[in-house]
């Protein structure tokens, strides 16, 4: 038997790592077991273990030493064990997060998508086209890429007008959902018939009169009316503008400050 | 062998649900196989099996047999298996979602923190106070709760006045930090010691002028005095106040708005 091979984070986890562990079913649940006992004689509070899922036969012996499962990707599975019995678990990912686009031409029109699916329960009305960001995606690129994906028409940000925050909206997560202002830069619509059972541009009258539009999405459009909004700026000392973006009301002012869009 | 018993949804999904599973490690492994091989020639894109973790040993079966993990809660796994080799798999939950609470006392000075412990490389700026929100927890609540944890000042909310969103933020998920404009209804701080080092109350041009304060520290203060910022209101269509807030400009009208905050 042998204590299994560790790092350490700063807030009293030891971390095993699933190239670090022995191959052997008996080898690994004997040499956790012993490892368990060893940590529990010190400060440390937490285990994590990260399993490959080729790996997924070692995952019955972890859970029959007690530990729970904290978070999956597709490959890998991440389980956890209170060597402290009230030791703090930091939860995973809490939220989906979605954004919809106002984009309204020179004719006073605004753009509308009908999905030819939706959730049990819900009324299929006409709405805003967007949809989930990707991973690792910017909201600015995600609403732009959403609406030319569902009507095939090129916009550009203005400025975040308003956001909804829900609760149990999948799997027990929260959802947030942005509302965007967007230029039109194309007027011609090409829906994305897959997912899409109409789109138009509707005159904003018509919209905000209409009984196939929500209260929220009128709201919403309205809150893109009124100034100011939130826009997209960056900020010098955030050196990868890939990994940040930053909403700031318009009227702030700062020398860090650059405006990322119009 | 049998056909294991199975429920749809509505975007050509089988679920199976961890009850309706036979507990034989061969028999799950056989009936699961020959499901699969019957729901392959049907329309359906993917099956969905979630597992408790007491059924944490058939696991390993389902892997062998081309199911990949999808997410999990601390007690269950659900894993997903493509029946269609392009079916399109949703993602799970995102985003960590956080706040920091602006607070400016009658004497102009901003209530700010250190933290004890922080992660490798950052350094241990003094920070607006705040923190992660809970499951399920408003905004407006976590950072009320999260101020009031970590020093003592009690606060009502004001409103949100601006945010960051950050990518490979923690197990390459992202992150989106809120920060909200906060009225003090109390003075004395006590603070959070176990995570705290240090809260004070600083006069916010020395705030302004420090060089312990980040950029984006500073800015998002900024922000925070100059008008309007988002209003937490609510629409009278929604009747779960606490499953949804709206964030929307303080000077969007509509006779379907209640302020839910001064």
């Amino acid at each position: 038997m042998s204590i299994l091979k560790s790092t350490t984070d700063p807030f009293g986890g030891i971390i095993l790592e699933p190239n670090n562990l022995p191959t052997d079913l008996k080898v690994f649940a004997n040499d956790l077991k012993e490892s368990i006992h060893r940590w529990q004689a010190t400060d440390s509070k937490l285990v994590w273990l990260k399993l490959m899922i080729s790996q997924s036969n070692l995952i019955h012996p972890a859970v029959n030493l007690g530990f729970n499962f904290h978070h999956t990707s597709e490959q890998s599975l991440m389980l956890v064990y209170r060597l402290k019995s009230k030791a703090f678990i930091p939860p995973f990912a809490s939220h989906y997060i979605g954004i919809g686009g106002v984009a309204i031409n020179s004719k006073n029109e605004i753009l509308v998508v009908r999905e030819k699916y939706v959730r049990k329960g819900q009324i299929n009305q006409l709405k805003l086209p967007g949809g989930a960001i990707n991973a690792d995606e910017h909201l600015v690129d995600g609403v732009i890429r959403e609406v030319l994906e569902e009507t095939g028409v090129k916009t550009e940000f203005v400025s975040i007008s308003s956001f909804r925050h829900i609760h149990e909206y999948r799997y027990q997560k929260s959802d947030i959902y942005f509302v965007a202002l967007l230029k039109p830069l194309s007027n011609k619509i090409t829906p994305q018939t897959e997912e899409i059972e109409e789109c138009k541009w509707m005159p904003l009258q018509e919209y905000l009169n209409s009984s196939e539009i929500s209260d929220f999405n009128k709201i919403v459009v309205k809150s893109t009316l009124v100034k100011p909004n939130f826009k997209s700026k960056l900020i010098h000392e955030y050196r990868s503008p890939d990994l940040y973006e930053f909403f700031l009301p318009d009227s702030v002012e700062d020398s860090n400050l650059v405006d990322r869009y119009f």
